[in-house]
């Protein structure tokens, strides 16, 4: 068995709200990528280690100007909505599904459409630092199996769901499952196929995905719960995400998505929540409950969702809670990016923005910091997925990124004399692009 | 007279709220970088215009992956700042300025700290498309006459202001002009030598620059005021930017930043307010009556004024508005990003943020669109320092910047058989980061 090390400095959380900097830190890990032990400079041990692997020619250094970092967990995206990344951002929610996202999604039926825009995406998302993704794919199966293939092949670990949506009142007539039926049947074999094509690599993982309340037949999402608990597999969807989204729930039902969800078995320990952000106090103590977690996306938050996910109180009342980029409803494939959008959606938050108010213009003390953020965008991330990622722990998979601040059209200035450790830490978070992002590693692999 | 011509793909905004989109068009300047004609293909003389420059080898023809736009206008903006760009952003303004801002900004007196951080600042914003930037520097006088000599020789258009703060009771005593006396001769020696500096090239301008209200003795403002009645130039300062600066000149004065301002000759044509977030509807009058210009900060506004800038209502009054990074308050250096936060911070204040709130959550109709932030970071930025730039006609001047979308590490992905002008113009804003930016040119001569 030939284990590898890397060498150089590290930031993570292993606690939330805090951050650890680790000076010429040694990680090992073995040939299934699985970290077995994390040594400092302080430990007896230390010089043995690195010298074995030095003779071993199994080290990696890294350079002063190399910060290594877990890999950035994306907790939702879109990936057919990719190629619209950065358009139609002022149409309201319902205008934009129907006008662009539809259609587009639509089209990846096409295999040489699909072809041309997911290996971009996820080359794009690797080159950010994101080495886990949660992806909606499209209703289509074999084009959401593609996407698996791509991601396996890229060498991304990537949560994959094939999108169920039956509710023929609420999807265009070109764009929904043909019958319950059927769409239970291929949400079925969408999980037995990508179970196939991970081969038992632990790379890629079949996603149910019902894709919003009002686009699912009460039958739909009740068989799609039979499917979770008997495959026990992940789930994902979207949960009172706007006004609209909420009123049609309680319209219906007269209940809350997360009491439909929770009814429907589809709420479990390994189930992401996307937004969230009219959750009740009871729809939280649930979510607690059942360990469920939550993707917080601050910037389609911005455009789409009409009020702020209350995100202060989730971390506060310990829910499982990470980030998400919602490509294309928020428009950049950076969990960088969405680290800064979060810490300063939450200060437009508790500042409040109604010059005509001279008090209670906003929330007090409902602030995040960036420590927290960058715990969400990695540790929190890893643990909503309940996968064994986002931190430098033994057990836990090496799943990393570089960030070289001396790359070569690096936005990140350092200055030894003039900035502390945290202080580096909130600039990498801050001016990392993507050129600074150096290298990346899944399972223990170098993809970047 | 030599001329020179770009021919290529352009966008611009004539027209606040609207946006041209030219196919090969051909802009042609002088040598003084004044533009002497703009022809589109339907135009008679086309032909012959575009076969001159040639013949002539002064034809600079840009590919399909290339888009000509005016030149960045970044309207506010704190040159030392810049080492600390992205750190201590979660303290309040006062902390800031005391734990942080004040002690960087005092070391610039030693030439090499201003020589290590300036050259830096001023290529970083070039390489982001910035073409013109005002900035505040610091008390220095030989500090801030540097900073001009580093933004000639290295050919961008800048406003540069020493910056003015005599009142000892509001500033640390290690920073802070040793009395109004001095301040105002140095202010004055200031002007006169940034003047020589520029030496009729129209590159660089000096800017009477009280930092703000609280820092200045009623002495320091009236001098300054006449100062520039005597020399004309251009002022900056701060206006509202908080609850705390707006009780301040409340309590001290019982009048409005603006209110004095103008009383002290201090509010021209040429006066940029930065902030500007708690305006009475007097003063909104009052500045559009003297024609002077307000610097929205997005970013900055995000962390540290307390409410949000009115930008809707601002523009929709006419009143002269473009954008400003506000480096450090806002840590990132491109007026692209600034236009993305401009439209996000207006969504969020249009929608609200208290999920507790079932109505009256935000401020209706407010939102800012993309085609709106564009007009504001070129032609607004123009118009508001009354400068011929950010538009393409002639009689400007030629600052311009191309978008590669093709170019290694570019971000922005255009597809032509899926993307419109408008879609191509909003992915370009969303999407650019500096990589992308190829090509940068001021007053006609190429700067990157
Ligand atoms: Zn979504
Ligand atoms: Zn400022």
């Amino acid at each position: 068995m030939s284990k590898k090390a890397i060498l150089g400095h590290v930031f993570h959380a292993p606690v939330k709200g805090e951050f650890e900097h680790l000076v010429n830190a040694c990680i090992e890990f073995d040939e299934l990528g699985k970290i077995s032990q994390v040594v400092t400079p302080d430990q007896h041990d230390y010089q043995s280690i690195v010298q074995k692997h030095q003779e071993q020619n199994t080290l990696t250094t890294l350079s002063d100007s190399q910060y290594l970092f877990p890999g950035l967990v994306d907790l939702h995206t879109h990936a057919p909505q990719w190629p619209q990344s950065g358009k139609g951002l002022d149409l309201p929610l319902f205008d934009w599904l129907n006008q662009y996202t539809f259609p587009l999604e639509s089209k990846y039926k096409d295999a040489d459409f699909r072809e041309r825009f997911y290996p971009e995406l996820v080359d794009t998302l690797i080159a950010h630092g994101t080495t886990t993704a949660m992806y909606f794919a499209t209703i289509d199966n074999a084009a959401s199996e593609y996407l698996a293939k791509v991601c396996k092949q890229k060498g991304q670990r990537a949560l994959i769901g094939k999108v169920s949506m039956d509710e023929k009142s609420m999807c265009p007539d070109y764009y929904v499952e043909k019958s319950t039926e059927i769409a239970l049947s291929d949400a079925e074999a969408f999980i037995q196929n990508i179970i196939a094509i991970d081969d038992k690599n632990g790379l890629v993982h079949p996603v149910v995905t019902p894709r919003f309340v009002p686009t699912c037949s009460t039958e739909l999402l009740a068989g799609l719960g039979k499917l979770v608990q008997h495959y026990q597999c992940h789930v994902q969807t979207h949960a009172s995400e706007s006004d609209w989204a909420r009123d049609f729930s309680h319209e219906k039902y007269q209940k809350t998505d997360v009491e439909i969800y929770h009814e429907t078995q589809l709420l479990t320990r390994r189930t992401v929540l996307a937004h969230s952000i009219f959750l009740s106090e009871s729809d939280k103590h649930t979510i607690k409950e059942v360990g469920a977690g939550i993707a917080h996306c601050p910037l389609s938050n911005m455009y789409f969702a009409d009020a702020a996910f209350p995100l202060r109180e989730a971390i506060d009342q310990d829910l499982h809670v990470g980030l998400g980029s919602d490509l294309s409803g928020g428009p950049i494939p950076s969990i960088f990016h969405a680290c800064l959008d979060a810490v300063s959606h939450s200060r437009v938050r508790e500042a409040g923005t109604n010059t005509h108010l001279m008090q209670n213009r906003g929330e007090p003390n409902t602030r995040v910091s960036f420590v927290e953020a960058f715990w969400m965008a990695t540790h929190g991330g890893g643990l909503t997925l309940d996968l064994p990622i986002g931190v430098f722990q033994p057990g836990y998979l090496f799943d990393a990124i570089v960030v070289d601040t001396n790359a070569k059209h690096s936005q990140v200035r350092v200055y030894s004399d003039l900035d502390s450790p945290r202080d580096i830490l909130e600039k990498i978070i801050v001016h990392t692009t993507e050129p600074a992002i150096s290298s990346v590693w899944v399972n223990g692999n170098k993809v970047k």
